[in-house]
């Protein structure tokens, strides 16, 4: 048959005897995988040029050192608010001059990457596109880093194999994400996996941070979760806030207001000092 | 804020009181949705010219209307034999040719979508795609007829708003399929939800069929999976089958030889006239 | 140390290369696993002696052949109708009389065994006591057929194993059931698992029956899971049913009323006698 | 109908406003919900004398302040290691004598209640048993406290209801321990859902211990995932210990020597003291 048959080989995310953690640099200052955590805070979606500069500074000023942020948004329903695109890409830009936070922001569209990676200082691909094996090439070739969050249905080597796509594509710059997994029980949005977080911290080298606020769904237990997810080892946290929730265009249960997300740090940071962290 | 609040809509893909079921038309003898199953067979992977005319000539004799094959295939491991791109769309040109018989392939890429439409005679959109919104809003705006998988993890709500990105593009041919679901029991590959097939029956006006082979995952299951899904009301059966199954480039275990084909054709053929249908 | 190693065996529950089915006898009519099916109707709970004996002549009249009513009902909350217990045991004699039809009924509590074993011609383990070891000794030492159901969250191999403590107790005659098993999906109640039935029927040489009521949850779809049930391959059906769900204590949106029920068994039958079966 | 209908009910395990957490003493110095962690260690089964002393005085050693061995043990198989059953007990209360650790120990049949609640300081219902309401009931009836574990598939709700049970028996001494839960993954043998906790903490008054042993199911995440346990807000942890685990006639994968137990108690006292509370 025409087809190459190519040879079994060892994934490149898997950590090798001795191999020491790979270290994600965004800046000078921000570094996935050293000792000190990164805290990502911002919103769910872009909304408005206040929206997200005003979420930008209270983040930043509760201890985020980057922004999030969505301009493309994967929706369930097709009338759902699907975010500002380029024009929120435009936003986050202007958020970042201003607190100078760098940002992440998802791509969902292999025909969007190099568009989101002319501004973006990461590029996420979100839960749904863990096996979106088009766009994890594409951006396997950007010379971005990669946000890479776990699909609510997909096992840690299934995950893992994702992210070797991006490797494979040379970009060697991948994190990853625990959000939370689907199960049988509905209490949460999704159930934390934070067993997940400690085999990851063996198997592979890259970096491994959780995403507390879609796996609680509720901000009544995101700092829990998030404590919990330092206290399992992950290097580094991705949190929604918002300065107004009740008025937030989506996820609005489960964002924590700045005061909020100042307690969630100083909780982190205890739990971080812990285990010989630091944030 | 800058984005528009889109109005709560009723999603086209629900049933509206007394709306009849949506025929999905292939061809003057091939329509999904009518009192005439329509089975579909072919390999996992279109491999070479000798083995997708052999596959989809034992198709056609043991009851296959549609050939099924893929060209670009979605592999868990970036190292795994990919599909032959666009020469394996070639070359299901050409078994349609010798055979009579349509295609069905599948797309994963947004910018592949008008390419694999100019061969194809109707669209799949697998499990892994689901909520690849830019993919389903792609071939949302194809006049080829979409076959959507459920994803491993999709609820049938969440299935029913991916067809609804579909059918508001624009495309209003939609022929849903259930391929097993992602549970706790591994005892199979994935766990064939028959109930889901019975909701849809009611609570959409699309056609629904089903693949019994992904569900299984095991060639000794397949015909039992078909049957059940024939009595539980399904519209049709999409089935992996390869004239020499030890030799297939993926999914080797759970195709169907061609007497085995034959012998499940048969059985649902009974089962089919049991409940009022013809295959 | 002081425990006894014993020693790893095979398990009688497994069937053996040509081990022929085995056959569980209620009485000279009625033998699970045997060509014809075994159709068993009645309420969830034994609630009077009107309910019960009504239910018993209608589900007759639909087909069944015998009788499930509970006597013991295992509820979620303790403030919820436990089951009319021993006067339950006595309304289900009185409906036998009346009808001919022998009776399954639920067995909770080890030290009730001989008690339901002293009226009853089958014991039910129900579903939250698939691994309950203490009761499954118990009714192995009965001389009494066993209907032994699935857990929700219980394999295929955990559920044999379960079938292996009563076998190796020295009673022979236990029945599986297939109920349904929970997982991520609630559009119904269970996920109704059709390929475990076509796997046991290979794997075990056990009767294999399917309670499609369970699994639905809702009365709208039973018939379309029984129908599927029979054709993977099951050996009976246990089905819930009511003169009037409407007042029905439990399970009142998943019950038949005898119209309905009689529909399915006349579904069943065709669909039995397409997969060469008798109903 | 006969059957008294009972009202709709407050549940007991529901935490009232305002009201405070419920403490459960074991003796003067160990009182689960107090700022006090609670550590119990121990084997996953009673052994032999030698065994049950030398894990005792380990786990003293390493800061347990309580010790777990089971006399009976609930086993998937009949033909695997059941328990000392009596036997284990008598050493049990041997091992207490020379550690001064109170024991809990499961209890597997109601009618066994008793003489467990004769020799154990805690009665321990297992996984298995969540939902066995006659057990429920029974140690409903005692005056030893009850470590009510959650089962592998049970919802939070569920997993109340049961606790229900038991104070509605009059038994107030209730505390819950998580210990992961069956989801699609099994990279552990478990899920860890340290989300349930976080949430118990709020919906009910009774105190919630974390089992990271049986979640990790591999004695290398052990600790990490009792870490995580601390830091979400658990009033305790049950953790397997053994001098030998290669010896272990049960769960020899997942057992902590001596050694690793010291270093998990350390790790787990930093992190319970960045959350305000003392181990």
């Amino acid at each position: 048959m025409a087809a190459e048959q190519p040879q079994k080989k060892t994934l490149l995310a898997l950590r090798q005897p001795n191999q020491p953690d790979t270290l994600v640099s965004i800046n000078a200052d921000i570094c996935f995988g050293s000792e000190k955590l990164v805290l990502i805070g911002g919103p769910c979606a872009v909304e408005s040029l206040q929206q997200i500069t005003e979420s930008a500074m209270a983040a930043k000023e509760a201890g985020a050192v980057m922004l999030r942020g969505g301009a493309w948004k994967p929706r369930t329903s097709p009338y759902d608010f699907q975010g500002l695109k380029e024009e929120g890409l435009e936003l986050l830009a202007q958020a970042r001059e201003k607190t100078g936070l760098p940002v992440v922001t998802e791509v969902l569209d292999p025909r969007d990457v190099s568009k989101v990676a002319d501004v973006a200082d990461m590029l996420q691909i979100g839960s749904r596109s863990v096996q979106n094996f088009a766009l994890l090439r594409e951006v396997g070739k950007s010379d971005k880093p990669v946000l890479l969050k776990r699909g609510m249905m997909t096992t840690v080597d299934e995950w893992l194999s994702a992210a070797e796509y991006i490797l494979a594509g040379g970009n060697k710059n991948v994190v990853l994400c625990e959000r939370g997994i689907r199960t049988f029980d509905t209490t949460l949005r999704n159930t934390l996996d934070v067993g997940a977080v400690a085999v990851l911290k063996q198997k592979t080298h890259l970096p491994v941070i959780v995403d507390p606020s879609h796996a609680a769904g509720d901000f009544r237990y995101v700092a829990a979760l998030a404590r919990a997810a330092v206290a399992a080892g992950a290097d580094g946290l991705l949190v929604e806030t918002h300065c107004h929730p009740a008025d937030a265009l989506s996820d609005a249960g489960q964002s924590l207001t700045p005061e909020q997300f100042a307690e969630l740090t100083a909780g982190c940071r205890a739990v971080a000092s812990a285990v010989g962290r630091v944030l």
